[in-house]
């Protein structure tokens, strides 16, 4: 039997699990990312998780490995040029490669939120649906588009970004640079800049007491959960000017992809759960082109998402891609 | 030989165009829009232009016919559903069917962006390409997406509604009723409407004056590219407010959907030409994830692009698309 495993590679854990060609999970595991060595360091913690699950899984080899990455990733060549929330991850690395050599197996790599949103078609809230638009807030906002039932890359690789869809004309500093992004608003690492701000103008807050208390050095969306669910102001704040921004911006690209679906995933996005996916949904109503056009849905697989997408991906790589039968009706185009 | 036609139903003009299989052009015509009796009126006179056309052609017959109309289109079936550019079509009205019984000739409808962006696509500004953004300046601002070699339609046959991106949160109303929609700045329609208020509001243009002059009783594209080049002051900024929308509506959508090139159509867009598109390029730039990442051409089929697209995709409908051939790479998607 040829096992496929999936590789979801975060910013503080690596998440691994084995499947059966069909996609059911036999074998998982999962490790802190290392902190210091760079890729090097990160290949090896793979291999060793990979093997970990492997073994669970009772098999001798894998067939295929699809790796879910963080930052900027070559698809063709599985090259992973820049990932900024890996640690001493600076220059390219030929990540796919690499683990090609090291394994035996046929390696893929696509950026995470490609990989959460494939996992979300095959096995999760997305399944059987054709056109599909993913949103993962987290630290950043990312994006997938799912069209005619297939994962779009686009000719750059760099379709989905909807994080940088510009909700406001000369609006909010994002991350990236630019003025107005939707991730400006909505991105976990924007809003905490925005916090803290707000904080050292005067502004009262529980945020950073929470955090604080939790142990931590930066606001998780754990600490925006919580804050929120104590009636915290300045975190009630921030999560409207996200919903605004997301309803706005999401809606925006609803009008112009027409999907039939809107997956809400990521860190934030999932920790927020249905009530933040509700207000989203409410606050894109006034925007779209088409009333009531896209439902919008919370991602189902939550941590496992990535894993289970790269699993999916690495079928894809042994197995022609499956797509539903065609439902467009016969016209002009 | 199986000849085609396309028409391209305009608020004042119809245009048709009648060609070889190959989409040479072998005969045309062109008349007025009725302005009175509704959609037969419509029907009567593009049956008489059709049959002009096909004289000229030298042919008996059509074997099929491509038809973009303004308005909400139910491709499937042919239907002008509304279409609040064609004095009296009020109600749907079976476009498609109705002209395949008068004909014999097999009919598909779209709307008429869609049929302006195929026309592109198969002999124009879009030629050879695969992922591309059309944006129609005109009345409106109308949108076509081409994904993979092919014209998306969408679930709801909605795609492409670029003019109701929105661009800023709680701005300028829009004709559709929203705020803050790339329509509400870029569209024609809505620069009148601010000029108008604008000027009751004291403010100084000769905008009216040249309107008057040349007998119309509306802002054409041609009033407002005659007061740009003489140096209107109001003109010069309505046409800044649109440029600077078009940018960032513009770039907001190439970062989701990822394209190789924007064409910019329409009657506004294609009078203002290339200083018009040099303008928008450059005003998406700061917006753009990937620098530099579409390359942004004005159409080059002018009036024609309607009725030659209505053409393809009449040939669509009596042999298979034609897509070139995938140039995505393999990889995890």
């Amino acid at each position: 039997m040829s096992l496929l495993a999936g590789v979801d590679v975060g910013g503080t854990k690596i998440q691994v699990v084995v499947t059966s060609p069909d996609l059911e999970v036999i074998g998982q595991s999962r490790g802190p990312t290392p902190a210091a060595g760079g890729p090097p360091a990160v290949v090896d913690a793979l291999c060793a998780l990979l093997d970990e699950a492997r073994r669970q899984a009772g098999a001798d080899g894998l067939a295929a490995i699809g790796v879910g990455a963080p930052g900027t990733i070559e698809k063709a060549t599985g090259v992973v040029a820049r990932s900024p929330n890996l640690a001493g991850w600076m220059d390219p690395f030929p990540l796919g490669p690499e683990l090609e050599r090291r394994t035996g197996a046929r390696v893929g790599v696509d950026n995470d939120v490609h990989a959460g949103m494939l996992g979300e078609l095959r096995l999760g809230a997305a399944r059987g649906l054709r056109d599909v638009l993913g949103v993962w807030f987290g630290t950043g906002v990312g994006g997938a588009v799912v069209l005619d039932g297939a994962l779009r890359s686009g000719p750059h690789g760099a379709s989905g970004e909807i994080g940088h869809v510009c909700v406001r004309v000369g609006g909010r500093r994002c991350g990236c640079g630019r003025r107005g992004c939707l991730e400006a608003y909505a991105g976990r690492a924007s809003m905490e800049r925005r916090a803290r701000r707000l904080m050292a103008e005067g502004r009262r807050t529980d945020l950073f007491r929470i955090m604080e208390h939790r142990g931590l050095d930066h606001l998780t969306s754990g600490v925006f959960a919580r804050a929120l669910a104590a009636g915290d102001d300045l975190a009630q704040d921030l999560i409207d000017e996200a919903v605004a921004a997301a309803g706005s911006g999401i809606a925006s690209v609803v009008n112009v992809l027409d999907v039939e679906a809107v997956v809400i995933g990521g860190g934030l996005g999932t920790r927020l759960g249905e009530p933040f996916v509700a207000r989203v949904a409410a606050a894109m109503q006034p925007h779209l082109f088409v009333t009531g056009a896209a439902r919008v849905v919370p991602a189902a697989l939550g941590d496992l998402a990535g894993a289970l997408g790269g699993a999916a991906a690495a079928a894809d790589l042994v197995t022609p891609v499956r797509r539903p039968a065609r439902r467009r009706a016969s016209g002009t185009g």
